[in-house]
């Protein structure tokens, strides 16, 4: 079936599944016809839910996976002892080239070892980053990393800055993207050590477009495309954006309910409001890739529900008729010239 | 005069100089009777606008100045080279024991230069952490560190832990903080090399309540009190509040703004609106003090208005009076036996 995009989705993972792991399968399938999904999971489950739809049958199969991996459990361990776990099954079939990616709204942990030691890195990749898309005033950054990688090098980071870019410019579709480095301040001279020894790699780096230092404040605001930083400040920031943001909205809520005036204002504003703030909502767009793999693994959030797994699953589509990891290859390779 | 806690203050810092300064400083005299307070910089310029208001005039002196530190200079070179400079003179003053206390809404990094160099550090005390109040959901937490030690080492941040309890429990009032380590999870084993070498430390300390890591998204949300990290993360945190803060607000007035029926809601939501979102405003809760030096060195916001100021000069009679320093010196110097 070479016409097709492969996708192994796991219908076990996330807090919606299986339900809104196969409706978001099904939409994908009508969406896009390139796309062929096998939906990895307890075979008996999935079957009585599929019953539901109307869909292609050609390009959906189910595939038998009779155990989960939870997202409590120590995922190194997970990985190893569940042979016939969902995402160890998936990623198998990326490894052997069944599918040309898989989609997992289940353990972070879990799908970030995986992708290291089942779906195995790119030749010359140092470290895979995860890289997820967060709003901005108005559009898109690409946060790169949020995974693993809490102590960085600064090779590590240039990496990820190529890597980032070549997806921004090829799924999300920005023109020469800006990549910046998350720092402290705005002069070059500023910056913990990683930041300091990273920033003139950057600058010489003749495969970015590279626009120097971004201070926390201005990402909201859209100032850079692609944010560089290591996966613990990539954590901190994705949290924060959303942490920050639950509480303000509450209090927006607070605020409204306060006066008989307000409550009445409240009513009047609610579905403009409403509209313009989900454009604030990172659910929008699609999970966050973690690149430099031999494959496309991504992670969507816990929380998904099927609009982020359809969202994603077209992503996938895109990535693979895009060629981007022999993209990314190529700009790795040039390294070692 | 030993009766009164003596503050020199930067009349010549920050957007609003001198004038929101001085406004500041005259109301905060008619309200703490213990303050005296010292405005440096500009003689002429402090003493015309002076001429505006009637205050106790033993409670206040006039020191000349002439020179002035500018937000964009390299610091270390601005205090060597700036001796008669608004900064380095009050600075000199506390060094001196003239004043207690030093509030500035200048140059950060003329700030922190200074209060290492001219001040100089508590005996046992490593590094001087600058520990801004961020706002939560219900009311303040402490973020230690947000100064200029970006490389921290475990030790530091151990000390942070102990300072910040100080000066939450007797400066802002809560009993028993809750201190917690900022981290990418919540179980032990997380975190980068600085946090799971300091973790353990922390949780042996017997003068803290620590209750472990904490994650960007709960900071918010208030669940920790004392939140200690490094002077990087601190710092990305505190501008994501900002920045996150500034766009959602800006969305939320854009989208009252979209249609008719919104925008007659929005005139009836307006006034609530604001008052629930001003206890969300970090200016409402004064300045950083940068801890830890012989003598109290407080950093308030560049765009600080009377208000601030005002709340910063009270804080410094509380920070006196509670004999913070005479506590951190108690703390640290445990370490040593």
């Amino acid at each position: 079936m070479p016409e097709y995009v492969n996708v192994a989705l796991d219908a076990m993972g996330g807090d919606n599944a299986p339900f809104e792991i196969i409706k978001g399968a099904v939409e994908a399938l009508a969406t896009n016809e390139r796309l062929k999904v096998f939906l990895v999971g307890k075979e008996d489950l999935i079957c009585q839910e599929l019953g539901k739809y109307t869909y292609d049958k050609e390009r959906l199969a189910v595939v038998q996976a009779s155990e989960v991996i939870e997202t409590a459990e120590p995922p190194v361990m997970a990985i190893r002892k569940k042979k016939d776990s969902s995402i160890v099954k998936a990623m198998t079939m990326v490894k052997e080239g069944e599918c040309d990616a898989f989609v997992s709204a289940g353990s972070s942990g879990a799908i970030l070892v995986g992708g290291q030691v089942i779906v195995g890195r790119l030749k010359g990749v140092e470290r895979p980053p995860l890289a997820p898309l967060i709003p901005t005033k108005n559009g898109v950054a690409l946060l790169i990393d949020c995974g693993a990688n809490v102590d960085a090098r600064a090779s590590f980071l240039v990496q990820f800055a190529k890597m980032g870019s070549i997806y921004m410019e090829h799924v999300v579709g920005i023109k020469n993207p800006r990549v910046a480095i998350v720092n402290i301040g705005a002069e070059e001279e500023k910056g913990n050590a990683l930041v300091k020894e990273t920033f003139p790699l950057l600058k010489n780096c003749p495969d970015i477009h590279f626009i120097g230092s971004i201070e926390a404040r201005d990402i909201p605001n859209g100032d850079a495309d692609v944010i560089v930083c290591d996966a613990f400040v990539g954590n901190v920031i994705l949290k924060l954006y959303e942490g920050v943001g639950a509480t303000l909205i509450s209090k927006v809520k607070e605020g409204m309910m306060t006066t008989l005036r307000s409550k009445i204002g409240a009513l009047l504003v609610k579905p403009a409001l409403k509209t313009t703030l989900k454009a604030f909502d990172a659910s929008e767009y699609g999970g966050a890739p973690l690149l430099g793999l031999k494959g496309l693994v991504v992670k969507t959030h816990g929380s998904s529900k099927a609009k982020e797994i359809k969202n994603t699953l077209i992503q996938c589509v895109t990535f693979k008729e895009q060629n981007i990891n022999e993209k990314i290859k190529q700009v790795i390779s040039q390294d070692d010239e």
